[in-house]
């Protein structure tokens, strides 16, 4: 089987080589061919997910998977329109990012361009294939993609009717490639020479397992605890909105609040208030000792400080300072998005300087860190890493750039040594 | 010893925290200072080097690697000349990458920031430590540093020298730090809770090791296995010199040429040319069979294929045609530098798109794959990755960005359902 893959991934990488050197126009054109199939394909992608639902419900799937699963007429007419969207964003591949003269006839410039391959293992939503296959069809890659072993019908019907549109388009149907055993999941995380980028889709125990078991490079996160620091200098009257939102206007989405920190001085007077607020949107409180002495909550352990919790669950620490609360989040946060409400611009600064998060926010909710919020028109994924690329990462994540550098024949000797012609380094 | 060695990474970190919020005016100030007090010690410095240069001959080092020890003078005046260009690079911190309204006084922007802390791991050369150390500092990082047991007394001085200097600055002294066994190397690579960034200068072989024994980035290469293709419509008159500075004019660089692939149709002609022009400059020539045919060379296997040499010898193959001498290059070699000779535009371009470096090159030798010849005013290392950074890389390969979004209350929920607020999505 390994060898099989391995086959595969090579077929993969060729089509990609080819792919990569595709005009706007072309990959375009590709795309909008792959949406018109999956739109006259309509009721036969219904019915195999149908198939995949039934196969699901008799394994006795939990409901909140099913939803997942399920791909309903309007969900696939979504991820259609979704493909259009593609189709209107701007090229991320041929940006010039530097262009400067060396010397005379000698001009380097750096190009963005594909980053090649890539590996995309999701779980049950199969709408998540057509979208990774635009995302990837635009930027210029292959794609190998392995879907959730519940969605495999589904999984197999889309990526028939894609490689069939592609057939009549100038991108290869080998550039997109699906597996569908769980196996090969440990065999694609291995193909470093083939593979330029694995971007898991899925629980935070499958994205660390994934993170942990490849040299490939990883986009994506585990963990998203964020965090809110509600400062002495706070407008209550911002902070409560703010604080019910991030925690309860979506609390399985990782850029949700997870854990609270009150300045001390403020604690008496909001914590009373931030609890009516959020009890009566069914959020449980998880309070440290000083809190437990203002209000009657749930003990918080280091546990919780570490926790995502996904939940309508709420930690809380009640802190002496901003330096306190970003210790606090330099420690236990997962770099993902942490948020400060205060009116004092300078602790403001403090905060969003001292804070290693991707995203550091002031006064604001914590929810708006996500790349259609930020107008980057698609989301390829979030990265905590502190490298980047980092935070919500658009098309731009899906391209690296290269060197070119072109001459008439220079050479290294003429520009070394006592008699060393200069270089003119002018930007042009 | 990893307690130990934890304990300096903390305090490493929170030193690297504040460092990371100076102006550029205190970091450049401290750069001065510390510029000032290497050379008020010139004379302590070159003797605690002379000591390790006697304890190494005493063991027998190789003379290459003594040239590299060796630290007079001359060579420090130079170490601390390097120290003013760096003070008057422009600052890498702070640079607005995005800047956004999403809404009205919702503002959001992308801002350079330091990575935290640098772990710096060097062989021999003790100006290294001079170098790197500058290059942390203006680029707001902490900076732990390990280098080569040869050149214990040399950086010992050189670290008491520079913490010292730091005491009457912004930055303080523990943002640098010195390990001094080899065991500890182990340890530091382990450290991904503190440290942020590797960067290893030394063998391939040590790169490689490296590489392969830390989840925490690392920047750098191990293998520079560099082509240049000499195409049917090549200008001889160009082509030669390029290739013989390419392989002579510096052959233990990493983008010194290894592998030179020439077209069928233009070998007759070329290789006895080329081979004159090598042999009369100490190269060894290997062939395949083709080449053999034409001309007296050692054979070359597909070993020779994945060689860096970094020294007199060139494997020499020969190809039907661009997309073969393309196909060779994505599989031997290292994605550092390739480079085409020709007059063909359009060959010259499928070249360039194709072949998957960090550099590609058209008409001029690879040597010029160095930061300082691609202006960035200095190196912190060459990366061989597919993602970025690749290719040389300046101090822009120091810093990462963060997402800052300041709001005025503003909540997910308010853009979000039926009655969702539009975004504005304005460049500001």
């Amino acid at each position: 089987m390994a060898t099989q893959l391995i086959d595969l991934a090579q077929q993969t990488r060729a089509a990609a080589q080819k792919l990569g050197t595709l005009s706007l126009a072309q990959r375009n054109d590709a795309l909008a061919k792959v949406a018109q199939a999956l739109a006259a394909n309509q009721a036969k992608i219904v019915a195999a997910n149908q198939a995949d639902c039934e196969a699901a419900q008799r394994d006795g799937i939990a409901p909140a998977l099913y939803a997942r699963l399920k791909l309903g007429e309007s969900k696939l007419q979504g991820a259609i329109a979704g493909i259009h969207d593609v189709i209107n964003l701007p090229d991320p591949v041929g940006h010039l990012q530097l262009h400067r003269e060396l010397d005379q006839d000698l001009v380097l410039k750096r190009v963005t361009c594909p980053l090649g391959v890539l590996g995309i293992i999701f779980e049950a939503r199969p709408e998540a294939l057509i979208q990774i296959t635009s995302l990837a069809i635009k930027s210029g890659n292959g794609v190998i993609l392995k879907g959730g072993k519940e969605a495999i019908q589904s999984c197999t019907v889309l990526t028939e009717i894609i490689q069939t549109a592609l057939q009549d388009t100038a991108v290869s149907p080998q550039a997109v490639t699906l597996l569908t055993t769980r196996e090969e999941i440990k065999t694609l995380l291995s193909l470093d020479q083939y593979v330029d980028l694995i971007i898991p889709r899925g629980s935070n125990a499958f994205v660390q397992y994934v993170q942990q078991n490849t040299t490939i490079p990883v986009l994506g996160h585990a963990d998203g605890v964020c965090h809110l620091y509600v400062d002495v200098a706070a407008d209550l009257s911002k902070t409560i909105p703010i604080v019910v939102d991030a925690k309860t206007q979506y609390p399985a989405a990782c850029n949700a609040v997870e854990t609270l920190l009150i300045h001390e001085k403020i604690a008496p007077e909001f914590l009373p208030q931030i609890a009516a607020a959020l009890t009566a949107k069914q959020v449980t409180l998880r309070g440290d000792a000083a809190t437990q002495k203002i209000m009657p909550v749930q003990p918080a352990t280091a546990e919780d400080w570490r926790t995502e919790y996904s939940d309508l669950v709420l930690a809380i620490k009640i802190v002496p300072d901003v330096e306190a609360a970003i210790a606090h989040i330099n420690t236990y946060g997962s770099k993902h998005t942490d948020g400060i409400i205060t009116e004092d611009a300078a602790t403001a600064q403090i905060f969003l300087n001292e804070v290693k998060a991707a995203g550091v926010y002031h006064n604001c909710s914590t929810r708006f860190a996500d790349g259609f919020r930020y107008g980057f028109g698609a989301e390829v994924g979030i990265s905590t890493q502190t490298l980047p690329p980092r935070g919500p990462v658009g098309l731009e994540g899906l391209v690296t750039y290269k060197y070119h550098l072109v001459g008439n024949g220079q050479i290294a000797a003429t520009y070394s040594g006592p008699d060393a012609k200069p270089f003119t380094h002018r930007d042009l």
